[in-house]
């Protein structure tokens, strides 16, 4: 077994290539071996084994720079970085974190998680390194999904003018989490298949020297063609442009041509570009052929390939959003489902099917995904774009200034709000109650559970103006659905008991429940708080706020979202400034720093964000409990 | 005068080639007259006087929709849609907006004031189309600036994909507001300037009517790069490799072949880019010499182009940024300055002559901008981002993700933070504290002048996390500067004057002097408000706000920003978190809408942040006053 004696990179660099196809193949199988126990994102990492290897052994890290882009294909670079023990803790709570990470390793140069992030940062490291009259290679890897992120054309453009020495590593893998979409998709697929592409270059050479019996003029105006002719010979024409240096396409489960490649890559001078062709799930059949499946996997049985089948009984938050969709599309036509490069993750893929018309997957382009939204509405269209709260932020100047200021009837479907999980600090949905409740005109929603979550969904669609439906990740509670859609009385919030030791616990979302529990507990001790499902952050039941207040109650606001911010503070704001003195409001929720990775109710627990807290918080408030104290 | 019977487009259609060329000299002098009495964006509209007399000649405005990218070049559609008696009130309070606004005219098709949106807003307006089966052209125009913004790139790069038919007018007038920088820009100067591209098809189509006499295999070859050779006579390849037809390059100034290229646009299926070279200022010959001084001007002489002095004797807080960065830059080799695109706007001409090294405008590529700078701070550089507040919107999640989870070492100098006046809605900072503050690791500070600005930014400078530092647009105080920089006690606020009353006025930035003019206000009825310079957002001054509130203060927050989620929120949220009851906080700020076009001050007036209402809200707290009410 090579892999034992591979703890750094330097291990790599006596071996020849047979040994590193021996080793690629081994890390395979650890890759298949380690993920079927403790999940993770499989096809990518499957795909990069040959290609992983080959960058270590071509460049020096950490003296060479590697970046990766959105990083969840970094296993391999954490096996051969020294980290292969820890691979059992993968994405557990205080575990190995799913993405690279600064903290984790020297090896690690940028943190990440979302896309397109990585050739802004390599011409960050590269441009230093010039100022600092260092000398060594800063190398990108970025997949041809990430390619369609705007912010990825914004680092070409740039270094392409600048003329930096740095190696952009395409890994073109045809494929984000669900199949690309976009014109450079087609493009690079047109690469990857012309033979004429392939054999241009050959034939033209072997033409032209056939030629030279011709008459001067014509082998002046010829001259200037093969002058030209060099646009035929590179088929990566559209990064030329941009300014790189084109090589490729290369096979990248083929080593001998992967070394030869970055190392040619290594030898060039400015911006390169080096189109690798890989393949989702290389080496486990049932991946190979379906990737959406594969991308991200629970624990598996390796010889049959089976993924587990959800236990649960309640349907995902996304799913059921998919299936509202399509019932909302029955109804309207003119209901229209906008997705940044998520339909299967959204719940998205039985609507796309059902309504090919009005369904739009832009790629990984959340601003463009935003501002085309806009563009529907201001037609009389009812756009409902679908997106993660943690890739909304890459979309928050078009919500504001394309869909809020215009007061445009979009309906934001926010995805995966609260705390996420495994993804860990960079794709928890802890900001967006803070960075949209300062938009005027927006409306902000939260359902108590998935029945809510349609009711809320349809009643978005009523409304004159932009409305955001948040809702978090995974499984809802498993309640009735009702047939009939209905709609929720707008910025009116649900009192659920009634409770009468004037303290109300304000809850949104999945925090309800919490809420609901800590009530029990405390009924048991003669104290009766009042519960309210807040449904709306955004506008506030102000009547009722300011009928419990003239009541004397106490507030408690419960929420899986920045305290900072948050709706807590939207409850202080609407006191304050109607200049009501004197009105207690004590927000529960997320604390001021970047959560890490691990389950839910662990996360939840380590912030404080619990029935217990709540139970502790209504206690201090008892006066006579206050007494004690 | 044609001009005075020009009230709508249809006037147009009646007229000759003739008859508009005269149209656009007698707009021409009218742009020039007008503006040189209210100001306004000036080089961009003479630059497109042509382009917009064909646009509304070929195509059925509102029918056929015209879609302006950002939108300050928009005066001359204004003034053919029935607004040109409404131009005196260009830009003032409640006048006309220096933008397209859909509320004025059924011919603004899409609110706008930042870059990039036009091709996103377009393909929603075209996808609409398609679904409603309607039957007229989509048409967005925009410049070669904007086409650095990665939204664009996305838009095209979706748009390209679907096949839709869409027309892309690319104005490339050389410049944004700044010469534009990146390889798209280059790319575009080699078409315009290449006579080899512009000679190309001629030549290649009569060279191979030269070949027709040789061998059978050769000929074979020779079709295969005929096949190919619509890349040689093509010069836009790189709009056609995303899936546009490209047409141009088009003398933007000669109207003629500007009504040519635009029918034959019209005629053309699915996504065209029209490319269109047009000269900023054409027809005003001070202007056209001078790009960036002319892009927007203040009244001015027409007869001797002299734009007037400032007349201040007090600098702006941007030139005081531009300054305090060479002397920053000089002391630290660490120091790297970069700007999206706005080096004059921000005050950066004079550092990026001392410093090419350690400057870099990397367009309008917000997103980029950002994470190259924590790039740039993983390499151990200090790089300072200067943004505008309303362009920080643009890289939130860059912000979040890149800067602040690996708690970077970035400044982030947030320009134009506040009411920016004449721009209006789309261009007032006045959302970065809320959306800032939410985020972990963040600093946020402002200073009270510019000479606490200079040493704010110093003392940025030597923390080992993100800082932001706001300030506003606009002159600064005209105070004295210090000559040595000095570090501000990090997170502590400045107590200005004690006072007596127990009420605290917590005033951050320009408000600080509003609050010192109420304070004065009030000592005359006998009322001693203490006033406190806040200067930080977040750390906040805990100590001091603990000891005031023990003390028995009650508190009026007072700041040119959203009071959602803003420094108000801030203070009431440290006393909720720490659970201390009663502690009264009432915020003065912007309120929950969005705030148009005018002059500051006007504006402030409207929304209630004035001194009288510091006054007030003080006079309230007073438990005398509060008994007579």
């Amino acid at each position: 077994m090579r892999l034992e004696n591979v703890n750094s990179p330097a291990d790599l660099k006596q071996l020849n290539v047979g040994q590193l196809e021996e080793l690629a193949e081994e890390i395979r199988r650890f890759l298949i071996e380690s993920l079927s126990v403790t999940g993770g994102h499989f096809g990518a990492n499957l795909g990069v084994v040959e290609l992983t290897l080959a960058l270590h052994k071509v460049f020096d890290s950490p003296i060479d720079k590697l970046i990766w882009d959105v990083g969840h294909q970094a296993y391999v670079h954490k096996i051969l970085t020294g980290r292969k023990d820890q691979f059992p803790t993968l994405r557990k709570y205080k575990g190995l974190s799913g993405f690279p990470k600064r903290s984790e390793s020297e090896h690690d140069m940028f943190d990440v998680g979302h896309s397109s992030t990585s050739i802004s940062a390599a011409t960050g490291y590269a441009l230093a390194r010039d100022l600092k009259k260092e000398d060594h290679h800063v190398v990108a890897i970025i997949g041809d999904g990430a390619m369609t992120g705007g912010m990825a054309f914004e680092a070409m453009n740039h270094v392409g003018h600048m003329g930096t020495d740095l190696i952009v590593v395409l890994n073109d893998n045809e494929m984000s989490i669900d199949p690309n979409v976009g014109a450079v998709s087609n493009y690079l697929a047109k690469i990857r298949n012309d033979s004429h592409y392939k054999n241009a270059k050959a034939e033209i050479v072997s033409l032209l020297q056939k030629l030279p019996s011709l008459g001067t003029k014509v082998a002046k105006g010829l001259e200037r063609i093969k002058d030209s002719l060099k646009y035929l010979m590179v088929p990566g024409m559209l990064f030329e442009e941009l300014g790189f240096t084109y090589m490729g396409p290369i096979d990248g489960h083929n080593l001998p041509l992967l070394l030869q490649g970055l190392e040619q890559a290594k030898q060039t001078k400015g911006p390169v570009l080096v189109h690798v062709v890989t393949k989702k799930g290389k080496g486990y059949a049932a991946a190979e052929g379906s990737y959406d499946k594969w991308h991200g996997v629970s624990p598996f049985n390796i010889e049959t390939g089976e993924l587990p089948k959800a236990v649960s009984s309640a349907p995902s938050y996304s799913s059921v959003f998919g299936k509202t969709m399509i019932r909302l599309a029955e109804q309207n036509d003119k209901v229209i489902a906008i997705t940044p490069a998520m339909p299967s993750g959204s719940g998205l893929l039985e609507y796309a099917e059902k309504f090919p018309d009005r369904f739009f997957d832009v790629g990984i382009a959340e601003q463009h995904a935003a501002t085309m939204s806009a563009g529907l509405a201001c037609a009389g269209m009812r756009p409902v774009l679908s997106i993660y709260s943690t890739f909304l932020q890459r979309a928050y100047d078009q919500t504001i200034h394309d869909i809020c200021i215009q007061n445009l009837p979009v309906t934001i479907a926010v995805d995966r709000a609260g705390l996420v999980g495994a993804d860990g600090e960079t794709h928890q949905g802890a900001f967006d109650i803070s960075f949209l409740r300062a938009i005027p005109n927006l409306s902000i929603m939260m359902p108590k559970d998935e029945n809510e979550m349609q009711h809320m969904l349809y009643t978005a669609l009523q409304q004159p103006g932009p409305v955001a439906v948040r809702y978090p990740r995974g499984e809802g509670k498993g309640v009735q659905m009702d047939e009939q859609f209905h709609e929720i009385p707008f910025g009116k919030a649900e009192i659920l008991r009634e409770g009468s030791s004037q303290v109300a616990l304000l809850a949104l979302g999945p925090m309800v429940e919490l809420a609901e529990k800590a009530a029990d507990a405390l009924e048991k001790e003669g104290v009766f708080p009042m519960v309210v499902n807040m449904r709306f952050v955004k506008p506030l039941d102000s009547e009722l706020l300011m009928d419990l207040a003239i009541r004397g109650y106490r507030f408690i606001t419960v929420e899986e979202a920045a305290v900072a911010g948050g709706m807590g503070s939207a409850v202080m704001e609407f006191f304050a400034v109607n200049m009501i003195s004197g009105v207690e409001v004590f927000p529960i929720g997320l604390p001021d720093r970047f959560i890490e990775h691990g389950n839910v109710k662990q996360l939840l627990e380590s912030v404080g964000v619990t029935t217990e807290r709540i139970v502790e918080h209504v206690k201090r408030l008892m006066p006579k409990k206050r007494q004690r104290a």
